[in-house]
C-alpha cells in the first residue's frame, strides 16, 4: 500500500507515475470506507482524487498555496498531507474534521465550509505575496456548485485585475448539491461539449486566460496541464471535467443523493438501518413539502424557493416535478433567493423560502434592504438553527436570532412542536403584515403536542402554558421540553413555576412580561441560540428597570467545533439541575 | 415648458418626438437646479435622462414594471411620473426622496438604495407574472457600478433560466462611484469599442441575448431599441452607452466628484461655502488617509482596502497614486472586499478596510465565515454608523452593533474622539488577537480630547472618566459628550454620576460592572445605534441578576426615513432632560 507511506506531499512527488493509479484507488477506497462508517461528502471527494494528487505533485505546499473552495472535498488532500490514518484506520475515523482546518495542518490555509470564497481568498494571498516581493504559486480550486454564488463572480471579476500569478482550477463535476442552475452552468456544459473551444466563454469574457482539460481523472494529463501553468505571471483558469462519485457506482449513479452520505453498506450503497443523520430534519422536511404541496394545489400564488438544498423542505425530485413552476431552485445563490422572493411577493406571489440558518447569513443585506425594507410577504423557513444542528464550526446554525432580531418588521416565530410549526407555516402564508421567518425545531427531534394552542395571530404575543408563581420560565421554541423538565423539577422542590411558550424569538410580549413581573421574583430565559443579541438579552432589557432577577441561558458566541451538543449545553449551565439550582439561589438572594 | 404639463407617463407618450429634446433639457436643468440647492446624485441622473424618457414612452408603467437598480438615478423617472414639482419648485425641493419609493408612487416598485438587486427583483416579478398567467414587460435598469456586486451576477445567471419576458438594460456610464474595477468592466469597454460585436461577451456567455446601443442620449434610437424588445419572450440585455454628468460640463468633467454632489454654484460647479455634507466625515477621512499613509511608509504590509468609496477613508486620487499597490479598490464588491482582506492577512499583510456600515451588511457571512472564523488580523473602519449618518431608510447605518456583536472573536471599538480613534487604529494594525472593527464617530462632529486615556490593550476593558455614585452612565463612542451633559445635569440635581467610556461596543467589562453594581443603584446605557441586540441590551443581560436598575437608550429597530436626527433621538427619550428625569425617577423607585 502506498498511502500508508505518504506522510507529506514530498512523498507523493517521490512516487513513480506508475504508482499513482494505485494510490488513487487506495484513496478512493479510504473515502468510501470511512464515509460508509461515519458519513461524509462521498461524491465530491471521489470526484477530486486525481486532481488532488496532481496538485500536490506539481505544487509544493505549504510554500505554494492551495485554497479548496467549500473544502468538503479535501479528504484526498488530507490523506496526502499526513492525515491518512484518519481515513484508513477505523479506530481513528473522524479524527480529522471534514473541512480544511489550519489547526490540523500547515497545508490547510483557512477554516472554511461555505461556498464561493476561494477566489477572493486566493486574490488576497496573491496580493500579499506581491506586496512582500515573494514568488510562489497561489491556486484556488473551485467547483461543486460554488461558481453560482455571487462572491465567486466578485472574485473572478477582481482576479482579472490582479496582473500576477493566480491559478483558478474549476473542478466541474456537473453538479451542485442538487442539479446546477443558471446560465453559467450552461456555459460550462457548452465548454465541455466543445472541449473548451466554444466562443462563448464566461471566463474569457471576464478577461481571464482559460484552458480546458476533458479527463479530470487522468493524473498524467492533470499534471501536465498544471505544470504548464506553474509560475504563470497572470491569472488563468483551468477548467477540468470530473465525475461526481467517480469510481463508486452507487455514488456516480446518484450524484445528488451521494453529495453527503450517511453511513451505508459499501457493497450495495444502501443506507444503514437507523443511520439517517437528522431524523428530525427529515421528518420536518417531509411535512413541509407535503403541506406546501397542499397549498400549491389550492393557491397558485404559493411558490417554494430554495438555494440548492431542496431536500431540507421535503422537495424530492418527484415533488419538484409535481410542483412545476411553483418550485424554484435558484442554485447556490442565497442572496438572489431572498431578493428574488421579494420580487415574487411584489408581483403577487406568496413565496416560501427554505434555507439553513448558516447559509441564510449570506443574504443578510437582502433580508434587510430588499425583504424587510419592502415589507414583502415572504415566509422563510430556517433549518438547523440549534446546538443540535451541524456541529462543525464552519456550519453553526445557532447565530440566527441576533441576525434576524435586528431586521425591522420581520416576525420570527419559534414553534415548539410539529403541529405548531405547520400551523405557523400556514398562518404565515396568509399573513399580510410583512415577512415571517420560522425557526424549525431541532433540539428534541419531532415533538408532538396535538393539543397545542392555536393562535389567530402569532405575531401578537406569547402563550402561558402553566401558571405558577415565583419563577417564570420563558422556554423558546425547541427548548420548551427543557422548560417543562425544569418546571417539573422546581415543582419537586416546592416551587410552582410559570411556563411560557414565547412563540416570538425576537419580540418581547411587554404586556405579559408586566404581568409576570408582578407575581415572580425570578425570570429564566432558555434559548437554543447564542446569548449575545439573542432572545434572553432582549427580555433582560425589557425587564432591566423592574424589580426582578433575570437568568439567561443560551449558547456562547464562539466557533465551537465538532462538539457534543449535550456537553456544550452543560458547559453553558444548561441542564435541568443547573437551571433549578440557579433559580432557587436567585429566589433566596 | 413641457415638464410642467407631464403628470404621468401617458403625457410623455403623447408628446411629439420633436418635443423630446426640449423635455430632456428641462429635466436636466431641473436636476442641476435642485441638486445645486439640496445636493444629490447629479452625475448619475444626468446620464439617464434620455433613457428614462424612452423607457416611459415604450413601456406603460405601472402595468409594465421597471426596476431601477440602486434607484439613485430615478430623478427623471420621478419627474415623468407626477413628481416634477419637487424638482422644479425650490419651495418643494426635497419633497420626494432621492430613491425609488413605493409610498410616493405606484410607478416605484421597491424601496431600494443598495446596488445590484434589480435583476433578482425583476426575475421575481417576472416569475410571479408567469405564475399568474399575465402578460406585461418586466425591465431591470442596471449600471453605475452595480454590475460588479455578486448579487447582480446571481441575478443574471438565474435570468438565463427564466425562459420568459425580461429586459435588462445595462446603463453603462463607464463609472462606479469611483472608477470601475474588475474584468467585467473591461469587457464592457471592449463591447463599447466594438459596438457590441466583440466575441468576448459576458452576457452572451451566461446565455443571455444581447443588443448594443452606442448613443444613450439619442431618444429616438433608444425608443427604437426598446420597442424592438417590448414583448420579448426571453431575457435580453440591452447595453446602452451613456455619459455620467452628460450635459453639465463640471459633472461630465469629473464623474467621481459629481456622483453625489453637495450644494454648488450652477455657473461654476464650485461647492458652496459651508456646504460639505458631512464635515465630520471629511475630517475623519482626512486623518484616516494621512495616518494610513504614514503606516504604509514604514510598514510594507499595511494595505488600505475599499469597495468603491475610497473618499471615506481619505484616499483621494492623489493619495491612491502615492499608495500604489498598498491601496486597493475592489469596486462595488463588499463580499469580496472582506474575503480578500482575510486572504491578505493570511498571506502576511495587514489590511485596513474602510466601509460604510450600511454596505458592510452585504458582507455579513464573509465577516463570520472568512474573517472571524479564521481570526484574521484585519481592521475594519465602520463609517456612518450613527443616527447622524445618511438619514434615508435605504442607507441607515446604525444597525451595526447587533450585526458585529454576534461575530465570534471580533473586537468592536467605539472611540469617543478623534485622538482616541487614531490611537485605536494604530493599535489595531499591530493587534495580533484577531479582527478589530472601529466605529468612526459621527454624532457630534469632530470631538477632540487631547488628554484621552491611551490604553495598551483596547480589547481589555472599559474606562472610568468620572467617579461618582448612585447613577453610572455608560456612554458609548460618539455619545460620550451626551453622557457628559447628562452627568453635568445630574450634578446640578445633586447626584454625582459615574461616567464610563466603554470603548468596546459589544463586550461588557464584567469586572467593572461588578464594581459599579456595588456602588450604584441605576445604570444608564447610551448608544447611537438600535437597542435590539445592541450595547445596552448586552449590559442589561450582564446586570440582569443583580440588584440594580438598568435604563437603556438607543434607536428603534425601524426604517425611519428622511428624519431629523435630533427629533429621532428625542422620540426615543434621548435628551439630557429626559435621561436625567428617568434616572432620578429610577433612583427614587
Amino acid at each position: 500500500m502506498y498511502l500508508e507511506h505518504v506522510s507529506s506531499p514530498a512523498d507523493v512527488r517521490a512516487l513513480p507515475a506508475s504508482a499513482l493509479p494505485a494510490l488513487a484507488a487506495e484513496i478512493r477506497s479510504a473515502i468510501v470506507g470511512s464515509t460508509s462508517v461515519i458519513g461524509g461528502h462521498t461524491g465530491s471527494n471521489l470526484a477530486s482524487v486525481e486532481l488532488t494528487i496532481a496538485l500536490h505533485r506539481v505544487f509544493e505546499t505549504p510554500r505554494d498555496k492551495i485554497v479548496f473552495d467549500v473544502s468538503h472535498q479535501t479528504y484526498a488532500h488530507k490523506m496526502l498531507t499526513g492525515r491518512a490514518a484518519a481515513f484508513l484506520d477505523p479506530a481513528r475515523y473522524g479524527e480529522v474534521s471534514g473541512f480544511s482546518n489550519p489547526s490540523e495542518s500547515e497545508h490547510d490555509l483557512f477554516a472554511m465550509g461555505h461556498t464561493s470564497t476561494s477566489v477572493s481568498l486566493a486574490c488576497g494571498l496573491a496580493a500579499a505575496r506581491d506586496l512582500a516581493g515573494e514568488k510562489y504559486d497561489v491556486v484556488a480550486v473551485i467547483g461543486d456548485g460554488s461558481l453560482s454564488g455571487g462572491l465567486a463572480f466578485e472574485g473572478l471579476d477582481n482576479a482579472a485585475e490582479l496582473g500576477s500569478n493566480l491559478i483558478i482550477v474549476v473542478n466541474d463535476n456537473e453538479w451542485s448539491i442538487a442539479p446546477n442552475h443558471g446560465g453559467l452552468y450552461r456555459n460550462l456544459a457548452e465548454l465541455r461539449a466543445t472541449h473548451g473551444e466554444a466562443p462563448r466563454n464566461a471566463f474569457r469574457a471576464l478577461g481571464l486566460d482559460y484552458r480546458y482539460l476533458e479527463d479530470g481523472h487522468d493524473i498524467a494529463a492533470l499534471e501536465a496541464a498544471l505544470a504548464e501553468l506553474r509560475g504563470t505571471d497572470h491569472p488563468v483558469v483551468l477548467h477540468v471535467h470530473t465525475e461526481k462519485g467517480h469510481g463508486y457506482a452507487p455514488a456516480a449513479g446518484n450524484p445528488e443523493g451521494w453529495h453527503h452520505a450517511v453511513p451505508f453498506d459499501v457493497e450495495t450503497g444502501a443506507v444503514l438501518p437507523g443511520a439517517a443523520a437528522h431524523p428530525a430534519d427529515e421528518n420536518y422536511a417531509n411535512v413541509t413539502g407535503a403541506l406546501l404541496m397542499d397549498w400549491m394545489r389550492t393557491d397558485p400564488r404559493v411558490v417554494a424557493v430554495n438555494a440548492a438544498t431542496p431536500y431540507i423542505m421535503g422537495f424530492t425530485p418527484e415533488l419538484r416535478a409535481r410542483a412545476g413552476a411553483q418550485f424554484v431552485d435558484v442554485g447556490i445563490a442565497e442572496e438572489h433567493a431572498v431578493s428574488y422572493a421579494t420580487g415574487l411577493a411584489r408581483g403577487g406571489a406568496r413565496p416560501v423560502l427554505g434555507i439553513y440558518a448558516t447559509f441564510l447569513q449570506r443574504a443578510y443585506d437582502q433580508l434587510w434592504h430588499d425583504l424587510c425594507l419592502n415589507a414583502a410577504p415572504v415566509t422563510i423557513l430556517v433549518f438547523g438553527a440549534s446546538a443540535f444542528g451541524t456541529p462543525d464550526a464552519t456550519h453553526l446554525g445557532f447565530f440566527d436570532i441576533p441576525m434576524l432580531g435586528s431586521m425591522p418588521g420581520l416576525t420570527y416565530l419559534a414553534p415548539t412542536c410539529i403541529e405548531e410549526y405547520l400551523d405557523m407555516l400556514s398562518w404565515s402564508i396568509e399573513h399580510e403584515g410583512g415577512p415571517v421567518a420560522i425557526r424549525v425545531p431541532v433540539a428534541e427531534g419531532v415533538v408532538s403536542r396535538p393539543d397545542f394552542a392555536r393562535a389567530d395571530d402569532y405575531a401578537r404575543g406569547w402563550e402561558v402554558l402553566r401558571e405558577g408563581s415565583d419563577v417564570a420560565l420563558l422556554a423558546l421554541g425547541d427548548f420548551l421540553p427543557l422548560g417543562e423538565r425544569v418546571a417539573d423539577a422546581l415543582a419537586g422542590r416546592g416551587v410552582s413555576a410559570t411556563l411560557v411558550n414565547p412563540r416570538l424569538a425576537t419580540t418581547p410580549d411587554e404586556t405579559l412580561l408586566g404581568r409576570l413581573v408582578a407575581r415572580h421574583r425570578v425570570i429564566v430565559t432558555l434559548e437554543d441560540g447564542i446569548l449575545d443579541g439573542g432572545f434572553g438579552e432582549r427580555c433582560a432589557r425589557a425587564l432591566a428597570a423592574d424589580d426582578v432577577r433575570t437568568l439567561c441561558y443560551g449558547l456562547p458566541r464562539a466557533f465551537v467545533d465538532r462538539y457534543d451538543p449535550d456537553a456544550l449545553l452543560a458547559s453553558c449551565g444548561i441542564t435541568v439541575e443547573g437551571v433549578v439550582a440557579d433559580a432557587l439561589a436567585a429566589l433566596e438572594h
